[in-house]
């Protein structure tokens, strides 16, 4: 997608051969003019797909989830990471381990916001080795629902993830794919 | 405001004298067409104020703060609670006291996007005790910008955060205030 790819040359920093930071306008500052254009790209590209809910992950996944789903007319679950005094204690979970934060945290969602019936179509900012998605999609069958697909932002098609979705036969749709980051090089697929 | 207070009658629980929680539309499924709503009244509020940027804090205030900022076609900046490996080292912070965690957090923004000439909407989707939005207030004084008002979708109104701000002068827009919930009865103000 080519405003997004453009905003990424323009402003993502590339901290080393793995990390980039898009936090001008994804993941602390947040473009909403930007966001609704991929929201509306999702709609494209999922044109013709039964989708009956938008399941994310809290806390950079919520504003691409929200701004997306006003084009589907659904509503948004976000998985929660972190222990909530007040959570439900009726929920799905699964270990997701981060490769950032190097550590293995469980991602919940409450068993009244998944039904059976639903069809989901999970959204995030970023792909890189696939846990934090794999997390959602195991989840999702615990509930008995179903998977339409998968949309990303930003997939590193240097790591596995992206790969792993695509052979098990998900309709993976990211926006922006990158090649490599060596030398602080940005190459899209 | 009418549609609000009516769904937190309808789908919000009332767990104890102090706790309601919402997670049926606004704190873990989101329903984005009642946010459009709710962004809607808070233009209405401030209609004719200069706002440059919505300020909130991760998680649940980041869709009410998405939604709401495409009516005022501003950017949005979410402080972090959590630490990051890729967290900018140039930050501004402030100690924030959970009361539902019962521990004290950081939050932090870069100092990139906070100027002192923004002119500061915090919006969040609720306040109680304040100290949430009394550290979001802190980085912008830190910052040097202004504060231009402050906009929460459900207001404690038994407890001290509202007529703190109130008294301090802040221009606060709450679309519910709920006066007591002794007893699992809600009063709205």
């Amino acid at each position: 997608m080519y405003i997004l790819q453009k905003r990424i040359e323009e402003e993502g920093k590339v901290l080393n051969d793995d990390v980039l930071k898009v936090d001008m306008f994804i993941n602390h500052q947040i473009d909403v003019a930007l966001l609704n254009e991929l929201g509306l790209e999702y709609k494209r590209r999922f044109e013709g797909y039964e989708i009956t809910k938008i399941l994310t992950i809290e806390a950079s996944g919520i504003a691409v989830a929200c701004i997306t789903a006003q084009y589907f007319s659904v509503p948004v679950v976000f998985a929660k990471k972190h222990e909530s005094r007040n959570m439900d204690s009726s929920v799905y979970q699964s270990e997701v381990y981060s490769f950032t934060k190097e550590k293995i945290y469980n991602i919940r969602v409450s068993k009244e916001f998944i039904l059976p019936n639903d069809k989901i179509l999970i959204i995030d900012d970023f792909l890189a080795n696939g846990r934090a998605i794999l997390g959602l999609m195991d989840i999702i069958e615990q509930a008995g629902a179903s998977l339409t697909g998968v949309g990303v932002v930003i997939e590193k098609g240097f790591q596995e993830g992206g790969n792993k979705l695509r052979e098990a036969g998900v309709k993976l749709e990211s926006l922006a794919i990158i090649d490599s980051m060596k030398n602080g090089n940005l190459k899209f697929r």
